[in-house]
């Protein structure tokens, strides 16, 4: 099977922020599938290059694979597909490009909170059960981790993100930052910082990252950092 | 106090993985400071910037600061120093341009195995006490995350990974994927794909990267991904 497919991270939103690795390949490209708001963000690169967006069902054959794939505009829906579809889509010429990702965005934004080790929990249960993100909140909180929080909230899962909180105050200190992130990496970015004592999940929409830091967390004027040096536990 | 300061995150090595952002801060700033084999890596902008590497102990006015906290080349270490050092510091204008980091590069080499819930935890323990790293990664395997080994072995500390492996054993299955990916993002990237059963923690150095699946990791061909959807916790 002829063809090539490039996995591209386009980065938060700023196209200041998408590497020249990344550009180079969208600018070569016959054509980009993706999740729309996504491409929006693209600019403009050659007029004969078609764009996809995921939620435009027309099957056209040489994007046939691609749009099969990105329906979530997300780099393993990539790999499910070569597993589960075609073999003959073993054989096509597939790369990562990686970007900066939107932890990555988030974190830059307050300091360097992510100093330290840290674990990224999606707390969506669209596709795992709630009873494991509860288990993975709870190991990362005993065992003192940085934890960022994806998909914190949505109009079908308000309440999701106060379970979180509560779950975690039972474990981590009152005083611990909180960091709500929002459009991290965009012109738009804005950020909130509280405790977990007093954290208040209704600042959280889609496009907030939570940040909880550690024991080691700390914060200095406007910045919130991890030290990498930590005390031994006692 | 005047002067601005920007930490930049100069992604793995590759130019082509510099973000836009970062490579215009490095084009503005009149001094470049940093560890040594990074700043190797920026090439030439002004013939008017100075360059120190970490390890020049010439003390210049205008590039103390920075001297003296980028000893160690991380970001967090310049919150450190504004936190502990001169109060005027903390009038200074600090940004922070993120990049693409070692974990991500090296996740792009193999596929997507960060697709799922995942942590990063940092072998070495020359900062923090090794049994804290121990029960991070009990933590992160009981809770079945992906889990990203930074430093996961040097000459002073030979002996860590292999420990790791064994307490991972202990409690993950012997089928799990291990990769070893090392000098990611780079063009002598190479790629080891083991399993937990037999992983040689010899294959590591300070350059590797170690990513260890969850449960729901997958390898096809020569891919390794792991699918965003997971079976509850039997």
């Amino acid at each position: 099977m002829n063809g090539s497919l490039v996995v591209v991270g386009t980065g938060p939103g700023k196209a200041e922020l998408m590497t020249p690795a990344t550009q180079a390949a969208l600018a070569r490209a016959t054509d980009l599938v993706g999740y729309g708001p996504y491409l929006e963000r693209i600019p403009p690169t050659r007029s004969d290059q078609c764009r996809h967006a995921s939620d435009n069902r027309v099957e056209l054959d040489r994007a046939r694979l691609a749009l099969s794939l990105a329906a979530s505009g997300r780099q393993v829906a990539v790999f499910e597909a070569v597993e589960t579809g075609d073999p003959a889509w073993r054989g096509l010429d597939i790369r990562v490009e990686p970007g900066v990702t939107a932890m990555l965005a988030a974190a830059a934004e307050v300091g360097a909170p992510l100093g330290g080790d840290f674990c990224a929990i999606s707390l969506s249960d669209n596709l795992k059960a709630w009873t494991t993100v509860e288990r993975r909140l709870a190991a990362a909180a005993q065992a003192d981790f940085v934890i960022a929080l994806y998909n914190p909230a949505s109009k079908a899962r308000p309440h999701q993100l106060g379970q979180a909180f509560e779950l975690l105050r039972r474990i981590k200190a009152a005083d611990t930052p909180v960091l709500f992130v929002r459009a991290a990496g965009t012109a738009e970015a804005e950020v909130v910082t509280a405790t977990l004592g007093t954290a208040d999940p209704a600042r959280a929409d889609m496009r907030t990252l939570v940040i909880i830091g550690s024991s080691a967390t700390r914060q200095v004027g406007r910045w919130v950092y991890t030290p990498r040096g930590e005390r031994a536990p006692s």
